[in-house]
């Protein structure tokens, strides 16, 4: 036992400190193997997992992914590597000579001289199974594992290019990010259910609360971007936000991520539907295919019927808020935005009818001290996704969904 | 009433669908204006929030200030411009032509044409004075406008650009970004005040649980990674965590956020602290010449002190883990981080000597099926703002702080 400890840790450090006369091959991920333009006859390491084995008489054939691609690469081997461990879920460390395939399959394969298993994979205990294509709600069940799969990997490294693309975009046109808070003591839209908060040894006596006030989970971050954008003028957040509706659809979560931006200076609800029509040119194609049906604004809504913060159009009896809602096929509300109550006396009017006025006195305050029209909106991030992939389950493009009855890991 | 409702809505119409003959003036940034390398005489519009005023006998000089930079733009006026409501805190719209200053202390200056008020800032209730530098401590008890000074509104930029820059640098290496979940069943570090969280209707029955399980904040996203680069290899989150500690310290808050990355194949403590070694190296000028003192990488901790996940050192009596913490003077600890136990076995047998194996039932299958030799690290997100800006207080890089007795807003 001692022995081969040793022995591991000479390899080891010998990888890691080259040994005189040896240049350790470069370890290459599976898309850059993948996008290698020309070889030089450098020897190179990947590591992965397999995904497929085929043996025949002389050759071997695998197919090794890593996750930085959907497409796994080819390994060919000589036949004396065939072993039982070499088995579809196992990882492995491959070495040899990068070249050219001869297949038209793929353009580079990988031609071992070394095949190390690194870790074994328990076939009869492991879920998944070769060549099987199990439905997404099969890999619900596995959420520490169904990312393993093709169709999670997928959604998973789309939702990660989505998250990098929206930080950019913000970025590029000016906006400051702001972490708006997760736990606060504001209820935003003053409806639905909302999860509180308490030190897990006190919650037995909630008349003791840890920051003295009773504390909940955001439902959104709309009033501190509020805050931020009488600062910085345009501000956007892209953070979770929670409700604890008692549902169980394929359109909600208990736990979600939003994006929401807020702009300063902003007089019309066309300025703010101007960005949502990015989104309407870009889907609209792919919805009226599929769906026969195309995304709808409505604007407008009865002011009885919106949060205390949306500005009064002043439009006689109808009596609506410049609110507007962008109504998608198949996931129902994927935007939500409006200009917001920038006028002191009308805010403290609202505000004094709901009973709100200490609670919200911050709030007024913005109004107070060099008030500008201003506006903003927040869109559901996995129903965004949800939209440009055609998923049809919400709980299949986050990582781990939580839900009623539901917070597996 | 009417009238001027119809005036309003006449200019604002016009403003957006420009009047035949004339162009309606371009709307610029501070920062793009203070930029602009020459002027075509083209009018510009420029909106923000005073930050000056200085009356001279023919002459009108305005600081404006939109939070796109430190730097406010010099407006200069005709002195018939001058009224009470152009008042520091106020909001302004400014049209006019953007020429060179003849002053050295900027590069372009706004010569107003058109100054509206937009709205007044109450200047005996606003907390901040005019050319009083207030003390960060004061600051805090504003936290819905302590945004707009100098101080708060320069760190938070710094702040946007350190976020937006974590995230292009992981996605520059290869990293997948990971949304680990915020509400989970799991307690990663064994240690610590949890918070706990239930809806808020039914905070007063514990026994019901709205997950089905006991359900808390997270304290980190390691164990999720960990799911995530068996998939992927390489990934990170960068998310909000959470402490439910009584301490009211410069360095602790009860919602904070930590950049966290996991790595597949990583088969020793230095492939970690080389990650490690550049912010090393990016630190230690600093402080070295400010504290006196230097960074401290802190390895190989007692396997009794740390937690499970750990890997065994198997060092014989002194019976370490492969654990590395940099500690960074005034801040104290920066970065932990640590290989993983991915050897089935040693971790069987320390789930089962806690009692946790059947808790942890998931975190060995990953174990079971392909498993490599990993590790990862975290960095605590403020930590890192107060050590490259020199701030004492923690409560001042973040913009909503959460504490023991304190959840404003």
């Amino acid at each position: 036992m001692f022995g081969a400890r040793f022995l591991a840790r000479a390899l080891r450090s010998c990888s890691s400190a080259p040994c005189p006369g040896h240049r350790p091959p470069a370890r290459l991920s599976v898309r850059d193997a993948l996008g290698a333009q020309s070889t030089s006859g450098e020897r190179v390491k990947v590591q992965g997992w397999i995904r497929s084995v085929r043996s025949q008489k002389e050759v071997l054939f695998l197919h090794i992914n890593d996750g930085s691609s959907l497409e796994s690469l080819q390994v060919v081997a000589d036949s004396s590597f065939d072993n039982r461990e070499l088995a579809f879920g196992s990882s492995v460390e491959v070495q040899g000579q990068l070249v050219k395939s001869p297949s038209k399959k793929q353009n580079m394969e990988l031609k071992a001289e070394k095949i190390e298993v690194v870790g074994n994979c328990d076939a009869t205990a492991f879920p998944f199974k070769y060549k099987e294509r199990h439905p997404l709600e099969y890999l619900r069940q596995y959420p520490h594992l169904r990312c393993r799969t093709n169709a999670l990997g997928s959604i998973l490294r789309v939702r990660s290019e989505a998250t990098a693309a929206i930080h950019s975009f913000f970025k590029d046109n000016g906006f400051v990010h702001i972490h708006t808070p997760i736990i606060t003591s504001n209820d935003c839209e003053g409806a639905g259910e909302l999860f509180q908060v308490e030190p897990s040894s006190k919650i037995k006596m909630p008349e003791e609360n840890f920051f003295n006030v009773p504390a909940f989970l955001t439902v959104s971050g709309q009033l501190h971007l509020e805050v931020m954008s009488g600062a910085f003028t345009q501000v956007f957040t892209f953070g979770p936000t929670f409700r604890a509706e008692n549902s169980q659809s394929r359109r909600h979560l208990a736990e979600f991520y939003m994006v929401e931006a807020e702009i300063s200076f902003v007089e019309s609800l066309q300025d703010l539907m101007q960005w949502g029509v990015d989104l309407h040119t870009e889907h609209e194609k792919y919805l009226v295919k599929h769906c026969g049906n195309i995304p709808v604004f409505v604007i407008n809504y009865p002011l009885a019927l919106k949060p205390f913060y949306m500005r009064d159009n002043e439009d006689g009896p109808q009596h609506t808020v410049a609110a507007v809602d962008l109504l998608v096929p198949g996931v129902g509300e994927l935007f939500g935005g409006s200009l917001r109550e920038e006028r002191y006396h009308f805010l403290e009017q609202r505000l004094a009818r709901s009973g709100l006025t200490e609670t919200y006195q911050w709030y007024l305050d913005l109004r107070r001290f060099g008030s500008v029209p201003h506006g903003g909106f927040g869109m559901g991030f996995e129903r965004y996704l949800q939209c440009i992939l055609g998923i049809d389950n919400i709980k299949d493009v986050i990582p781990f969904p939580r839900f009623t009855h539901s917070c597996i890991l």
